[in-house]
């Protein structure tokens, strides 16, 4: 036996497995998922699972190790967030997202960290070592909404649009606020004095952390375009440059300091149309069915693993602080959602009611980013005191709000999200009142989204496509490629349905039987001439059968309203028979 | 800059995108694969490449690690061509394949030892320090035809099936003579003297190695096989577990020191045929194409890993040794082949003609596994000399032999592969006749290949498709499931060009307007009755498509030859007018 040789990928592909086969458990009743969140069953099957590993081994279950989670679980996931985002609503509503994402979570960075340091001076709490910097790193990192939490639960309550892309465009975008500020912090704490120039160099990096994510991304995003245009010869690995380059974008990004999440979204909006019309119809199956699988194993492990490390002596108990981080954290997004909220709904039409304000506020769920976080911190004596905290926020959200939210979406009967696709009619209708929306705004010289969309739009047929597609010489709306897809859908449902008509594939073949038939009575067949014509005829089409399957020609409509059909049938009958 | 934190997935994706690039690159020129194989070139670019590493660094540039290529590189090659594997010609030649894999490894590791032994035993040549072990040892990781090779070369040119077969099977099962050929020698160079009992040990172990080998694929096989019974509600993960199992499979029997490639190969056609009958449609076309795209990866890394190695300074050069290891190796090739298709030809029918025994022995070539397992010998002072002798073997017959077997085989006008598949009338007929060959070979007491066929083809649905399958209630023939294939084939290019025939989705509206325009003639449709009648058939039609799209029902041909047709455009065309 030889263990050691084969232990790493041995021991990856064992948790995979357990993943994929905790997913199966978990769906073989149907009832389980729609009571509880599928994540909280995983976090769970990770407690058991450490408590197994500590109870063998007594010592604590190993770590889900920081660098592991941020440069191979968390990827996946971001980029079939990002692959996947529904464009049209994220950027209708980017103001209000970036709003959230932004100053709401310095928002509540900056509540948490100083009301935590308020409940520091409380000399009966014995915390009053904990520093006002590490309150506020504290904060920086259990701050942020965990993308991967809140995919995974509201993928299953089907709000509307709005509200998701509301929540779920605030988690991803923060990384990049989240990024800043976590390592201003660090750096603050181990700097002896902090000069007010650091401050703005901080305010300053916030900007070149996330327009160079951006920047970072979408350069990726069309070199993965440009790229997909020379693959006509070699259609296999077609798929594997959109894994590529995107996740090349996520390291450079973080290689450089930069938000990888924002550049692996930035890559994954930026290449999508144009390496989905380069790219084969399998290729682009592959791409979107390994990118689902991808981030569901991601998700999977991420979730097991976070019930994992739970388990262990890396928690120090401290009654008031972990539960006043529980109240702040709650309390600072209610707030901080409600002040934004009120002036989002001044400058909007389309307000936001108060019923998704409490969602997007009870929607905060925080995750494996923050667990990660906390672990990378350095080394300091209350190090495992924000362990416990972090872990008590993240099963908290993700069990009580996360098993709760479902309930309550019923019980408000928030707007949920429309079953069936837009038809082919509203969505020319929308496109139309877009054209209408970006003139009036040019006439009105107001410089709003539809004038910005219009005019990306012209850039982007003028220039970009000529640079990015390989069939610039026709190029088919969206709307003629919707019906081709809608059109081929519905072919195999005929064809495994097997009622599909075939046209004519040899024209003289339908002009002779036509006329043999329908003309000329059954009684008629018993004519020899008739006849020969007929097996003539037979042999033909048999012979169609058995070279190519497929070119069958039954050139008459399916079912039995038509006789021609049985009088073919019964032909062939009669003339074995003779 | 922070390139030590991504510096590893980094490099690794740098790597994939290199071989993709280049690729890409190489399908740019078509003249150019008509020519030379893939594999000359990507080694090409690798000797390039090792050169620049060289030049700048000025040390050797990393060798490919053979930890790497027999734990992440080979499975996926192996995998693929287990998984597409022609089962019907490779059982039908399994005894020939065989022969060639076990008892033609067995001739080749002893014919080119003991003879490159003899040469070092010439003075003139300073090798006597060579050793009868150490050349045995050589012998055996040099005999062995290398699949990946095979596979990229023969892959290109398109010879007839059973010749292709003969030689890939044998590229794949000499596996388990070499591992174990290689490790007894090893062995034995380390041991101070060598007993007769370790020799057949040996001897023994050779069928453990095999045999072991097929029993831990065969049960991941049906392990994966039964485990994707119950992935209804959760298709997502469905390619994970070809992917896993297989995987698993490798490394497992790599643990026990058993064949990892007859493992991943047994796993591999053991589960294929119920996991395409289990799983979605989307998901196999996810495993087809995402383990052809990973196949095609790890080929070409290899291939350009095996150009980077080639450069350094690992080699010492010794022109008897190296020239003779050459000669041998093609001379005892080409002798084996002769000598057992003598003895195979003998016992049957479809004999194997000298064109074909030519390209066998010609087609003999040798790739990264050599070169990996030369790097894994223990360190002795003529290990550079090995490498030597390993790397021009490799070069001599990629380039050379991999480069003239296309014109050869031209020359020699071998029977070249049928390119239609075979139709449903011969696929019936072929069928037709295994059952009358079982029943023969049943009642003269021969069990033969199709007795055996059969009785497993009985277990298989008598037991295993019960316990394997999710739903046996409705077993359905591969004729049939090949007719359907065929059909959703043909229904998806109909719908691609616009011909596709719709039944009729509502029957009311058959029989109202088929009476209404056929019975009646063009010129009553002036009619105010008729034209309202009309005016809401199609209204209903025109609703059907704005609601649905591909439900719209022309329940007519397509074409010019019917008059309805041109009666109902005329009808909307005059409607409109009125």
């Amino acid at each position: 036996l030889d263990y050691q040789h084969v232990q790493v990928p041995f021991e990856i592909t064992l948790w995979i497995m357990l993943a994929s086969l905790a997913k199966i458990g978990f769906h073989l009743y149907n009832r389980l998922p729609s009571v509880v969140p599928e994540s909280c069953l995983l976090i769970f099957v990770g407690l058991i699972m450490g408590g197994i590993i500590y109870g063998l081994n007594d010592r604590s279950p190993p770590v889900m190790d920081s660098d592991i989670f941020f440069l191979y679980l968390l990827p996946p996931i971001v980029l079939d967030a990002g692959y996947f985002m529904p464009s049209r609503p994220f950027f209708e509503n980017i103001g209000t997202i970036l709003l959230y994402a932004v100053v709401g979570t310095v928002w509540n960075v900056f509540g948490i960290g100083f009301s935590l340091y308020g409940i520091c001076q409380v000399r009966a709490f014995h915390l009053q070592d904990v520093s006002l910097l590490h309150n506020l790193l504290f904060g920086s990192l259990i701050a942020a909404v965990d993308p991967v939490a809140v995919l995974a639960v509201f993928e299953e309550i089907h709000v509307n649009e709005k509200l998701h892309i509301l929540v779920f465009g605030e988690s991803l975008l923060n990384d990049a606020v989240t990024v800043v500020l976590y390592k201003l912090f660090r750096s603050f704490c181990e700097m002896p004095t902090i000069k007010s120039v650091d401050v703005f160099a901080g305010v300053g990096k916030f900007f070149v952390v996330g327009l160079g994510g951006v920047l970072v991304g979408l350069s990726f995003g069309f070199t993965a375009a440009f790229t997909t245009r020379f693959t006509k010869d070699i259609r296999v690995i077609e798929p594997l440059f959109v894994f590529l380059y995107s996740y090349l974008s996520y390291l450079t990004a973080e290689m450089f300091h930069l938000s990888g999440i924002v550049a692996i979204i930035a890559c994954a909006m930026g290449m999508k149309r144009y390496v989905e019309a380069n790219i084969s119809l399998k290729s682009h199956t592959t791409v979107k069915y390994f990118m689902k699988m991808w981030s569901s194993v991601s998700d999977t492990l991420i979730f097991i693993f976070l019930g994992v490390s739970t388990i262990g002596e890396n928690h120090e108990w401290n009654w008031p602080y972990i539960c006043f981080t529980l109240i702040f954290c709650l309390v600072w997004r209610a707030l901080g959602v409600l002040v934004l909220t009120f002036f989002v709904n001044r400058f909007h039409v389309n307000t936001i009611t108060s019923k998704d304000q409490f969602i997007i506020a009870y929607g905060g769920l925080r995750g494996a980013i923050c667990f990660s976080l906390v672990f990378l911190l350095p080394d300091f004596h209350r190090k495992k005191l924000f362990i416990a905290a972090t872990t008590v926020v993240i099963l908290f959200t993700v069990f009580v709000q996360g098993m709760t939210i479902r309930p309550l979406v019923d019980l408000l009967a928030v707007k949920r999200k429309r079953e069936s696709a837009p038809t082919v009619g509203e969505q020319i209708h929308i496109r139309f009142l877009d054209h209408l929306l970006a003139g009036i705004e040019d006439i009105s010289g107001h410089w709003g989204q539809y004038y910005w969309k219009d005019k990306l739009e012209y850039f982007n047929s003028k220039y970009l496509q000529k640079i990015l597609l390989r069939e610039y010489d026709q190029p088919k709306s969206s709307i003629v490629l919707l019906y081709e897809k809608l059109e081929r859908k519905h072919a195999i449902e005929l064809a495994q349905a097997g009622q599909l008509g075939h046209g004519p594939a040899h024209p003289s073949l339908l002009n002779n039987d036509r006329t043999v038939i329908t003309d000329q009575k059954l009684e008629d067949t018993q004519n020899p001439d008739v006849l020969d014509n007929m097996q003539e005829i037979l042999a033909r089409n048999l012979y169609r059968i058995r070279r190519t399957g497929p070119a069958y020609n039954r050139h008459t409509l399916p079912g039995e309203s038509e006789p021609a059909e049985h009088a073919k049938e019964l032909l062939i009958l009669r003339h074995k028979g003779l």
